[in-house]
Formats: structure tokens, C-alpha cells, sequence
């Protein structure tokens, strides 16, 4: 079953080809006890500076184990980074939505707090399972889908908060289920280095808060008649703007 | 919150519009147990045969509500249809793959029995209890999304049970994590009918089954470096689709 198989460890070191790394601790315990893999085997690491290498299995100790990097893995680099800002959906929601956008390989995930969110959230400091629980899903959802991004979790914003889209190099979007104007994918194209893409909670967004988009900058996003779930929209328009930016 | 307003009610019968309707039983109880709808509210309403219309809730009794039946809604037809063909996977993505796609407005879903797939299925007379759970859900998310399309769910198929492509106005895809060939996305174009996409497992598709779609006449479509999991493969396909024959 090819879902069993390690797709991609990530190491917390910078790694160079043709040396050899020992992994401990959590990496050595996810590899070797949770993966199972054996001397010999070929697995791919990605470092801290998102090098990806093929590697191998030298040995396997008691509670470490022996790697010799081998070449480095040559990834179809994007472009252009995608930056997603999620207003916060009850649990299962906000876990699928982040576990979705990482695998898709977005740059960063950003918490909002929205009017209609049923959910609060408090400092960082006080809500550290949380943070925890989604940097481990971000963490699996990378190996699994051997994203060559590290995708970035940060913490929760206040819509004013928001980046103001000012250079022509950054394009902002905010998903709406009423067509507030023609809609703006077309106009995507290949110039863009940074998208900024809001998702509404299950109430979708205020009127305060599309004016604040507008004022910052942001155009409002038609994904069609139908309206889309919060988690549904947050993938749909992921996958609109990727297609977008490879077909134009 | 709009989450909790009633987009779109599904009635068995045929409307005409002004004329008024007596609703009793399931439909009743949603609406006005559930939905709690009030007299004067304006919902709407859908027919078996894919009509909208505006209504006007009358009376409501103790076990029925009388609702008058007012202008037709025109909907934003799609020029094309997308069925979906789904590699039985477990419980919960399944669910969520049907509900998601339902959203999203296919015309039909179809199950597939796959080499990969760890879930088996009897015939559907033996499993009657999962086919009503489905049907509930996609009736629900219908309603929800206020699709124009009544999704249809078709019993579990094998490989060799699809359509072949064969008319020019019909395509076909599967989704594979290898780059087989060029992506097909960009061929899409707006002359086709009927386009039928088919996801795979959490195993992936077996090179048999690959061989069998590749005689049938479909293409695979790459999606990205990025392994998708079969549950984001599957909406991801769906709006690149969608996205793809709204732009080109």
C-alpha cells in the first residue's frame, strides 16, 4: 500500500550531499519505530532550508540511526507563494482546511478572527495544545505529500491586521459567495510572487469586514453559484488559483 | 448566521409557479421543525426536475404547511457535466469526497471497486444503511449549497464496467500521482458535454486498472508534485476542471 510508505522526513538540521547524519529522538523514533524502515531502504529528507535529498539507511541502533545523504532531489519550484488566511471554524474544520492547504503546498496559514466565528481563541501562550496539534498535522501533511514548502503556521490576526496589498507583484482575494464583480481569476496571470487568500468562517464574512478587504486591497473571489462549505471553499479556490497560475 | 438560513428545500413533486403546495411528512418536518421556518418567509424551493423557485411560506399546521409557489429562479447552467467515479476508500473520506462533490454541483457519483481499496462493498441490496447515509448527505449538502443539479448516486461499479470515451464531446481523466504525460487541463477547452474523472484510493491505482483506463481512452491528469491524499485529489480535480472550462 503506497500510503504506508515515507513520502518525506523532515529533519531540523541543514543537511549536504555525500555526508552521513545520525537522527535521533523523535525523527529516529518516527523513521524507525512508527515507519519501519530497513538498512538498505531509500527515503527522501528534507532539511531546514527545504533541500530535499535521496537517502539511505546505513544502520539502525537501539535509538538512533546512521543516513548517508545522497543526491540532491530537484523540486519544480512555484513562482509565486500562497498565503492563506483562515477565519476559525469549529475543530474538525480548521484541522481539514490545514491539513488540505499544506498538502497543496501553500507558504503560510494564518488564523483570523472573524465576526462570525463560533470559535475564540486566546494568545498563543494560553491555547499551546492547539498550536501544537496543528503544527503536528502541518508536520504529517508535509511528509505525506512531500510538499517541498515548509508550510508556516501563524498565530491569530484581527482582520485589520491584515497585509495591505500595495505592490503589483501581490494580488489579495477574499472568497465570497455573493459576485461582488466579475471575477478576478483571469486576471491572475504569471506576474504575481505572493497571493493572499481569505476563507470566511461558516457564517461567512461581515459587511465590515469586506470593507476592510476592499480597503486594503482585496478583491472579492466568485467560485459559482453554489455555496460552498468553509473547508470546501478554502481547497476549491486553492486549486482555482494553482490551475489558474499553470494554464495561463 | 447564515449558515443556519435554509438555502434550498428538495420536493419529490413538480412545481409550477403560482400555484401553492402542501407540504406534510420528511419535507414538512425539515422545514419547519428543523429549519423552523416562519409564516411570510421566503425560501426556495426545488423540484424533481431541477426547477428553483421563489415561495412564500402560507400557513404552517401541526403536521403540514401550505407555501405558495412563486417566480421561477433562472439558474447559471453549466454547459457540461462532470461525473464522478470514486475508488471506495474509508468511511469518512468517502463521506466527505460525496458531500464535497455534491457542493461543488457533479451530475453524478459513481463507486468504484479498486485493487488498492480497503474497504469492500457488498451489493447494494446487503448494504442499504451506507447507500441511505450517503443519499442523505448528498441531499443535504444539495440543499445547503443550493446546487442546481440533483447529484445522483450510482452503485458500486468495477474497472471494467466504465464508459468508454469514445464521442468528441465526451473526456475522461484519472488522477495519478505520476506525471504519465503532459496535463491534459489545458486541452480541456469548451467543446466537451460530459467529462467523467476518476480518483483513486488511498493506495493509489494499480497498473492494472491504469492499463484498463488507458484503453477506455482516458488521460491521466497530474495535479503537482505534491501527493495529494485521495479525499483532496478528488475536489482538487474538480475545481481545476471547473476552473479551467470557466477560463479558457
Amino acid at each position: 500500500m503506497k500510503r504506508d510508505t515515507v513520502k518525506q522526513l523532515l529533519v531540523e538540521t541543514s543537511l549536504s550531499q555525500e555526508e552521513s547524519v545520525t537522527l535521533t529522538g523523535k525523527e529516529y523514533h518516527y523513521l524507525c519505530r512508527v515507519r519501519r524502515v530497513k538498512v538498505g531502504e531509500v527515503i527522501e529528507l528534507k532539511d531546514s532550508s527545504e533541500k530535499r535529498y535521496n537517502c539511505r539507511i546505513l544502520e539502525i541502533k537501539e535509538d538512533s540511526c546512521l543516513i548517508e545523504v545522497g543526491e540532491l532531489i530537484q523540486s519544480h519550484i512555484r513562482p509565486y507563494d500562497i498565503h492563506l488566511y483562515l477565519c476559525l471554524c469549529k475543530g474538525k474544520k480548521t484541522d481539514l482546511m490545514i491539513r488540505q492547504a499544506t498538502e497543496t503546498g501553500v507558504r503560510s496559514i494564518t488564523l483570523l478572527d472573524s465576526d462570525f466565528s463560533q470559535v475564540k481563541l486566546k494568545e498563543e501562550s494560553r491555547e499551546d495544545h492547539k498550536y501544537e496539534r496543528w503544527r503536528k498535522i502541518i508536520k504529517e501533511a508535509q511528509q505525506q505529500s512531500g510538499s517541498y514548502i515548509n508550510t508556516m503556521l501563524n498565530p491569530l490576526i484581527k482582520f485589520k491586521d491584515l497585509p495591505e496589498i500595495q505592490s503589483d507583484h501581490t494580488i489579495g482575494f477574499f472568497c465570497h459567495q455573493e459576485k461582488l464583480g466579475p471575477s478576478q481569476l483571469a486576471d491572475i496571470g504569471k506576474g504575481y510572487n505572493d497571493i493572499h487568500m481569505i476563507i470566511g468562517s461558516e457564517g461567512g464574512l461581515s459587511s465590515g469586514e469586506i470593507e476592510i478587504l476592499k480597503k486594503k486591497g482585496y478583491s472579492s473571489l466568485f467560485l459559482g453559484d453554489n455555496v460552498l462549505r468553509a473547508e470546501t471553499a478554502s481547497l476549491f479556490a486553492l486549486a482555482a488559483i494553482m490551475t489558474t497560475m499553470e494554464i495561463t
